[in-house]
């Protein structure tokens, strides 16, 4: 961003030892920002900003460890101002048999029982025959707002953007900001003068934001010549919708729209989950469907998606912020076969996933899409891996879903029969 | 929880070298998840699962790190099936001054520019005064649901609980969970027979889903003497409620709610913020509001809260999983003395943090804690820490909307008046 | 209004024949809105405005009805500027058996089958038995918005607001307004310096906004006194909700709140409503609550609960812009008695009737009330029509909801039966 | 509906008198709906029923006129059991000069002051050179729902629909439902194995949900050819979204879209509206804005837009029960013209109209339609007349809008000026 470090630019590399540097970060002679710039040293900058920082709070920071990290694949991309690291816990649930592959799921969690809970879960499924997932749409989205002087002029440029030919002009230019990005439509949200247009594209492997965010920078200023009273109020007028609960995505969908479906067997029901299909099917109508109802939820009809998906963004790279929308899931039980097994199924609208860009770079992150087989940008079939890895965090739910509601229906009869003699373990929700 | 490893109760610990214990679990004989009660050494246990789980994907999981990590400090309480952690790099933004006091505040993330940008908020915030919070309320929430013949049956447990004098009963019970426990109040919503109870109660320094979650149990089994035809179906209802976008918690706070204010000067906002009150108070209006009703947002108007809560969460051992609600938030900014300066503040309902429990105790996160003076239970006045943390999370976004709404704000300014000379650069949102 | 006639104080009654009249109308010598005042005589009034009208408009109003009415039982209350009536039919439906009583429900409607297949939803109710409704709370809400210069100083007057002794003396205050008032309590809400006050108070027989509205002017007037730094922005601020979907009104109640339930028995399911309990259990979860979570609804769980209220609310003299947040309901349909029978229930919090006040007393309307036997002010027990008349509703809604998913659901049979020989009519929702 | 009267076919016209027929209905040996085709003369069934009624109920209905009213217009089309009509007064606002015609409008409401404030804000906008609409889009909707077996099987027939070549095919057999009707896109929304396709076309003058189920029913059957493993749950699913408020209406749109503006001019504002425009723009911040925000708003972003299309509704012939999300409206109020005057608009996406069907050939109800020019189907131009219709609805919401927010703004300043000598007559808010 332009306010880090413009004012250095062509300052000599700093000589010095550590300790005079840090004097002169504590004093505000040498601004903290731009250490790595002056030092040429990412990790000596880190380590002389977090002395300067604990000799002017008076902190110690030794349990932030702060080395065994390679501060030059953050530089410019990833953190700025770094100090050290946190670490988080990776644990390992699966296998899930997901569209005839097994994989393990890396989570990064400080959550007990997260982990162990999904992990059952993707036994329930694995035993019952695997699940299928399927990517209903993907595009990622972006929406700057535009003022004219008056509605009907706003509405112009909605009726402009609606004809079939200039989408095309449109997404020629579009396209440009990548050899990725794909220009799939616009959809125009409208207040009066204000004109709202959602970029809708494809991005390839990655997430796709910055992407989508040039493209749109170009379509503007191309815009700009046919439009000449159009004024740009906002490359984001919040009609994208990133990381905030919105309607408009869940009708309208971003990033990757999965659904992931399985039946469960009814004995692995019995076995693995400890309860039956037909306190599961009722619990998902209690719970989820009425409950949430009540609450006033906006595509929260589901027990603990959220759990998961944080868990499994943060293991491999993703930015965990989105998980507001990405979570959004509804979670559907029906009894079939008679009423014997369990037909389960998430429906997530809104998966933001990629695997090249972000934080999927890192190592420890990169080693969890590693262990994915969705690493890097995929080279046969550009998008793939992002999919890929969509359909995981959605089969992760699915896994996630099955256990807590089962542990949830159970520890009710666990509090009808054991009055008197119940432990609270096991029965504590997560959600 | 119950899945995990009973069965080992009673097993000896195994002898054996670390090859013959991963041919064991590659093979199936021993359970991954039996590896630390079995071996008696979390770390080896954790070595063991990893090399297995290597050997069965044929991946290579050299990137995640390993070492330099207390395992003992997960077991049970974390993570389970640990094969490593991922490293999230810590930057500090501030000082920013809030409430008289001058905060560094760490954010774990791997978004770049916005440790930067949240930087130059604190710094706008900290040169114009300091910013003011206010903690509104706060109570942590669980509500079961219950399940009578009738409806008419279910409402008369509600008009039971609106008695004063039952709720004081009830406290008495739900109050043994924990010595921090005291519950606020009990509000119920109904659909036809089936009653979801919203339990609000104080929890000191704790999240407090745990303690709220055993009280809810305590109360549940006491009033099953007096309402022998009431069926608990589930601890969790989903009118609690946790990690959804839901009405209920938008309208009646969850956790703490906290409104965080500041006036930065005209001048500040010129020189650090490289925009003008009036382009801001426009924006807000357009972006944040506006655009964010088109959008149909429950609770998002606002740039990118759930970007600070989110690695402010992660720094400080926080549960990220919960910025789904954490995040809501509604920014305003005026223009005051006369259009000079301007007002900003961010009113945010649901901050849900703790400074016990969850992964605050881990090592790096224990260490962020602490630079904020927050660590632990505050001695002095139970519940102290954990409201700061929450009035720092508030602050940190109170900074980082000032930031990015000035981006995207000064954005447009480049975008108007260097049409053919423009940088993307600091211009591309990044909400 | 103050913005109606206060320029004729003082003006002598108009002399003159019609023809004069109407010309100095049309040429705007006298103001239509001044008509009555300057005549004296209301049925005149808009006789001589009809007929300028249709000379200015060159328009023929014959159609439109203006004799056989009381037009001074509208003036200054009901309807200003009026030149006729429009004649809406009222149908019957019932008896319905609800609470021990027997109703026959009054719908003004022109929507075709709406009567009639309430009628049928009627009929299976009383045959099974009868309903019964359940007054869940009860009390009408106005919310002002007043600013302050800080958060921090509007947060003192929610504190203020809270603490009971002070509710207490407002209560005082606020009671005033009519003998019928009862401040039940003030939810604040808050934006940055913004505070939205949402008074709650039962209103006796009437829907209660006006009286509301008086007690809240009172309070504020009060409020200034202590708070004299409070600017009162509007004695409206959209946090009350009135007639807008709002989550404040679904969580917290508007109105009554009310919930109706019965007991319909399997053979009555099938003679009656020509369907069976397990498709009406089916198509409730994936319509009513799967098919409106998709829709991303507020409060809008049902069939067509909209429906019977606006025509009840409209037969009986209720305000129709009030159904946006009256019609709020979830429809919740059970197998019962091992599968045999019907549990089905509506619960809507939001229902806002009287029976004084509005247009409850014009002679057609206050018929339908009198039929319902809830017509005026209960002198026994103050409130008790307007509740009965809640209730009412809500049963006319059950039975509504009971009939339309029975032709909905065997209309599925319908179709996958007769697919050469079908006729679409009874199969056409009405929602 | 099937269940009117199927009995009767062939019954011969009952001769006896008047008394005899009603002791035969109170006896239960005449059902009171067979009367109309019993007698053959539907004034006379509805005197009998009336009577029969009285008789039962001990209650009489005099008030209620059932004389001057053509019992044959409603007869199968719009009311069942028809015992009389409510009287429901018409005054007029207006001239509104809107897209350079004036128009005086209908509107029937008991809610006193409601004509009047919109005739004068019909006064400010012709005052001021007229206002402007603008129809974003026009279509109505109904979404079916059917299931399959696997969401993969569901995501197949979505897949399908989105095809351009099958959606032409389906448009050829939907649009023989109507020679008006034109199917324009199909959008799926899924949850699990169960597809929610809501079908978008337009209607000509019709409101047209009647013409779109038929065309539904059509393309069901032919999709059950190609799909034989597609169960049909349900012509309606409620993504359609009728009569309740939901995200996909405020998103996509339901009947007609329309923007409506006008810029008042400041000596207006304060010559007509009593107020300026700092404090409108500032009220409409605060409360259309912020307090709606707060709230919890979906589509609610406005002060009273339900008043106003309600009572047009119900003078027009409309359904009443659509007000729910046809008054979803955004009201935006900004200083123009270096802060002189002022910008006003409502967007309001889901006005569902028609000027043919359901009550619109009612006399008083045509007679409404003709004042305004748009009585009936229109021969030049197929889809004219109801596209006019809803921009005046839109232009009175607008009239509406600007009046009460006078009021409130106004009456702040009473408040504060005129503290000891006020008058709540004129700002007690009509919403």
């Amino acid at each position: 961003m332009a306010e880090v470090g413009p004012e250095c630019i062509g300052i000599p590399i700093l000589s010095g030892c550590d300790e005079e540097i840090v004097k002169a970060v504590i004093s505000g002679e040498i601004p903290s920002y731009a250490l790595e710039k002056q030092l040429g040293n990412s990790r000596r900058a880190a380590s002389i900003r977090r002395e300067a920082l604990q000799r002017t709070t008076g902190r110690n920071l030794e349990g932030l460890p702060i080395d065994n990290f390679d501060y030059d694949s953050i530089l410019g991309r990833c953190c700025e101002l770094p100090v050290g690291y946190v670490q988080l816990p990776v644990g390992v649930a699966g296998p899930i048999l997901l569209d005839g592959l097994e994989y393990y799921v890396p989570m990064a969690t400080t959550e007990g029982c997260l982990v162990a809970s999904t992990n059952r879960g993707c036994k329930a499924i694995t035993e019952s025959g695997g699940a299928i997932s399927t990517v209903l749409r993907d595009g990622m989205t972006r929406a700057p707002v535009v003022r004219f002087e008056t509605a009907a002029r706003a509405a112009q440029l909605k009726f402009f953007l609606e004809e079939p030919a200039n989408l095309e002009s449109i997404a020629l230019i579009f396209n440009r900001s990548s050899r990725y990005a794909r220009l799939q439509g616009i959809k125009c949200g409208l207040a009066g003068r204000y004109l709202y247009m959602r970029f809708v594209c494809s991005t390839g492997d990655a997430m796709g934001m910055n992407m989508v965010s040039k493209g749109v920078q170009n379509v503007l200023d191309f815009l700009q010549d046919d439009f000449l009273d159009m004024e740009v109020i906002s490359i984001s007028g919040n009609y994208c919708t990133d990381k905030k609960p919105a309607a408009v995505n869940w009708i309208e969908g971003r990033g990757k729209s999965v659904v992931c479906e399985a039946t469960i067997k009814g004995e692995i029901v019995k076995k693995v989950l400890k309860t039956d299909v037909a306190s599961l099917v009722e619990l998902n109508v209690v719970k989820n469907l009425v409950g949430s109802a009540v609450a006033g939820t906006m595509g929260g009809f589901n027990a603990h998606a959220s759990n998961i998906v944080t868990a499994v963004f943060i293991a491999t790279g993703q930015d965990p912020a989105q998980n507001v929308e990405s979570s959004h899931c509804i979670t559907m039980m029906e009894a079939v076969s008679c009423g014997q097994d369990l037909h389960v199924s998430v429906t997530m609208p809104c998966i933001e996933v990629g695997t090249v860009g972000g934080g999927t770079h890192l190592a420890a992150q990169a080693a969890c899409l590693d262990l994915l087989g969705v690493k890097g940008a995929s080279v046969e079939s550009p998008g793939a891996n992002a999919s890929r890895l969509a359909t995981i965090v959605a089969g992760a739910v699915l896994a996630g879903e099955l256990s807590l509601m089962s542990a949830l229906a159970s520890g009710q009869l666990v509090m009808s029969h054991m009055k008197y003699n119940r432990s609270t373990k096991g029965i504590i929700a997560k959600d």
